[in-house]
């Protein structure tokens, strides 16, 4: 049994706030504050360069690695965290493409997140081998993997309509073409019970600043599946992830298994905010988190259309399809997001005109689920997002 | 005139400690605790979200590069923070050998990090179209920039012996030879001039935990020659260097400028350290600091050769040939560092033999160097390292 009312305990939580885009930024855990500063004045502070060794700060990213693991279903030792998403997208594709030289296609959905799509393009064009960037729509992609594709990038969760995918599905599909399967989680880690190993990942990829709540930049990670850890050969072969950085060998030397995905030196400050996240995790079952996160957005979107019904619909209804956030539709759409934001509702907008609101279980409860939809009733019975203020263009993040 | 006095009191600096590994970690600016504390507490935690725009989050990557470019002699805007120094360095060679697309040679040195010399081995396996890394002996670089060469890659201070590159001639035959040069500044940005404009180095690269004091696994950076910057096409195309990131256009566009360099969200924890750092350079001359760090390391030398007889001095004589770092050579070198850094002398050991010691006017005087002589020529005249407890293997930062 999952206490979230003492997980809500542990954030910063802002008065007067509903905070629904821990999709986006999670908050700040109480704890984070005291354990960065700590780490600044005991261990850099006062060890100085010892600490890379004394204070545990040069497996920080493996030890991490693992707890994240748990979270997503991985084999101990097969998470590691550092650089950004994209980065990790990056190393993922370059591997796969190398594991399959004579298939030209990475299989992808116009459902992704663009940085995974661009990343893709700039590796093909790098390359210049002639590969192919295959996006189609969601909905399409079960049946558009074929014996061309080398690696199926798929974002599970939709980053505007938060619609799931079936990665079990699809995995398999991918493996019966004798293709790969990269799954990019971030969206997914800490939203919902994920299964890596089970499934039969080949690479997984995510960020900790969204669900996870590492603060602004926090780390990514990356899973390699065991089977091929000792195999892949690193496109970014930085010194990390060497068998023995510090012998400072000429010639690289790929590190066993998913460390040689390392590449420079981590980010000891982000790492000691993601720990103090991860405490907060140490203690919650998935599957208790994925009944919470259903029974809110199934609430907020009963509410919702019953208050307002000029708001479309976009999420599933269907659980299996649903991830942790529920979007709406609506052509004043960014408007209305800056007018719910003066209110204290905070959701973001994606262009051309999706409002987001994500589901945390970790801090949001039922509670916040109700003012929520008294706000946004507010808000669209008046029809107060159409002044001047909400409708000036700036840039949304 | 710059006061190293008061910038000296700008750190923590542990009592009883002389530390001369600040060109490997610089120390804590006593302003960044704070800074960082309230980052995270007045920003992520107070503005969640909203701080990407409100407290300038999105922009740091380049406000802080404009700050670092002063340091090494660049245009404004010429800038940009992220990543890791390894990942500067493949964008780098990404993009010059794709400018220099008939010429198959990268041409570095025995001297380089090996780090540098991992990311071209990698980009060449990964490009798969018969690149040749070519690495020649320190001194044969000048030599062998050739019609072949499409890149100079170039640490300008080796991380080893303290050796100095001539980054103008170096360049200037660079581009006699038609090829790119690319400049890592690992330890020369805080520790010497540098002028990257002015010599016109193509790209330059270079990291902030070092000289700059930005703590563990601060960001790198990476200058882009104006004349370059709006033709180079980015291997490593992320979202952040697109030209409108929350468009979330499907197909990628790059940034006007350096800051298509940029890759994914930026780390706001290492940057708001970052900041801290920057303040305290924002008074310094980079030639009066020159001056000092000649002074240091001249009465360093002068007071171990003295003392020590059974050191050798591997760092040139010649000023024009030397960095802010002076390396010693013994065959017991790893002992001795161990032995040093129990009484408070901490410098450090790089594989084989190498004892090296960082000066960084910043917060080392000429007392610090005399201690530093004292505490060397006590371990040395009496065989201190010869016990066991500092023979024991273990590994290095």
């Amino acid at each position: 049994m999952t206490d979230f009312a003492a997980t809500k305990a542990m954030f910063h939580l802002p008065g007067g706030v509903i905070y629904l885009d821990g999709n986006s930024l999670g908050p700040l855990p109480l704890a984070a504050p005291a354990r960065v500063g700590a780490m600044m004045q005991q261990e850099w502070g006062d060890m100085l360069i010892t600490a890379w060794n004394k204070a545990g700060w040069m497996d920080q990213p493996r030890r991490l690695g693992d707890r994240i693991g748990r979270l997503i279903g991985a084999e101990p030792g097969s998470v590691v965290l550092g650089d950004t998403l994209s980065i990790k997208v990056y190393q993922a594709l370059a591997s796969a493409l190398e594991m399959r030289p004579d298939r030209p296609v990475i299989l992808s959905d116009s459902g992704n997140f663009p940085s995974d799509l661009y990343m893709a393009e700039g590796l093909i064009r790098s390359l210049g081998r002639g590969h192919e960037l295959r996006v189609v729509a969601p909905e399409d992609l079960a049946d558009a993997v074929d014996d061309s594709v080398a690696a199926l990038l798929v974002t599970e969760v939709d980053y505007r309509t938060g619609r799931r995918h079936d990665l079990a599905d699809l995995t398999a599909r991918t493996h019966r073409a004798g293709a790969l399967a990269i799954w990019d989680l971030a969206h997914s880690a800490g939203a919902l019970p994920v299964a890596v190993a089970e499934e039969g990942a080949d690479f997984a990829v995510g960020c900790t600043y969204k669900y996870l709540n590492s603060g602004p930049g926090g780390p990514a990670f990356i899973y390699v599946a065991p089977r091929h850890a000792d195999h892949v050969r690193p496109a970014l072969s930085g010194w990390l992830g060497h068998e023995a950085p510090f012998a400072f060998d000429p010639a690289y030397r790929p590190a066993p298994g998913v460390e040689r995905m390392r590449v420079g030196t981590p980010p000891i400050l982000q790492l000691a905010a993601l720990e103090a996240a991860l405490d907060i995790w140490d203690g919650v079952d998935m599957d208790a988190l994925r009944r919470a996160s259903l029974a809110l957005t199934d609430r907020f979107i009963a509410g919702v259309e019953a208050a307002c019904p000029a708001l479309t619909l976009v999420t599933p209804r269907d659980h299996a399809q649903r991830g942790s956030q529920v979007s709406f539709r609506h052509p004043d759409g960014y408007a209305i997001m800056q007018a719910l934001i003066a209110r204290g509702l905070i959701g973001d907008f994606r262009a051309p005109d999706i409002l987001r609101f994500g589901f945390t279980p970790l801090y949001i409860d039922a509670g916040d689920v109700d003012r929520a939809v008294a706000v946004l009733a507010e808000v669209m019975e008046q029809r107060l997002w159409d002044r001047l203020e909400y409708r000036e263009r700036r840039r949304v993040t």
